[in-house]
């Protein structure tokens, strides 16, 4: 549900603050984000794949990543992210594997494509089945059952589903 | 193009004995995988969400990471990643973010649902209309000029796509 009791526009103002920090720096491409909890922003970040040569560090995921620092705990399930722009699926999945509740944003990806970003391009890429993929997958069926193994050693042994 | 000139039983020999050892020392769920550059592992990960707090510490991210702090840059375009599972739509988007050639795996994600994992599950949440999906997504039209300005200020200044 949306929270429509928060002033989305102040926190919208610092993740564009974030996205804008991201240019002046040249730390990577024009993202902010933010983590929300209780009415109060707990942790903010723009993208530094640059300045850490580091593929993940978008501005989503240097955020949620922070929060759980902040938080010492994996799983956000009382905070959204407000992002500048819509997700990329990275981004997007990280959101799912910390349960965050909402996810609020400005700009639509089909405008980030225009001035280049891959974010919509993965999107439909994704889709496709995994072997005709731009980077092609491919499963080892003889393996499965060693695979399978580990699963059954790691289920006797109560292990976390993380 | 599948490497068959290469050993994949040897790799996969590896990434199995690195989820073993996150079952063995409890760091997160059952999952291994390695960077293979010019026939060599370069990087090998296991799953450490629990012991990170971190929940994009998936086999995969963390294996791309290493790769890239080795090789000093986010690009792997003459790498595979070799994973005991299928990789959950972050790790997948992360391979592409870092150019990553090709991604070999053992397990396909529907064994992984069978015993608790959601992957499956996130890869058809994503699929549905954003504000339908369990964590919603909300766009603020509004904000869409405020948004769009921040890129034509990135591009004036020859901003990086990354």
């Amino acid at each position: 549900m949306k929270n429509t009791n928060i002033d989305m526009k102040e926190f919208f103002e610092e993740v564009f603050k974030e996205a804008r920090n991201c240019i002046k720096l040249k730390h990577g491409g024009p993202f902010g984000a933010a983590i929300v909890r209780n009415g109060k922003v707990i942790a903010k970040a723009h993208n530094t794949v640059l300045r850490d040569n580091d593929p993940t560090c978008h501005a989503e995921v240097n955020a949620i990543r922070k929060a759980c620092k902040k938080l010492k705990r994996f799983h956000l399930e009382d905070c959204i992210l407000i992002a500048s722009s819509e997700p990329c699926p990275m981004c997007l999945t990280t959101s799912y594997w910390a349960q965050l509740l909402e996810i609020h944003y400005a700009i639509p990806r089909s405008v980030a494509a225009k001035v280049g970003f891959a974010d919509d391009f993965i999107y439909k890429d994704i889709k496709k089945a995994p072997h005709k993929r731009l980077i092609p997958l491919f499963m080892y069926k003889e393996l499965k059952g060693k695979g399978e193994k580990i699963f059954s050693e790691w289920q006797k042994k109560n292990g976390a589903l993380y």
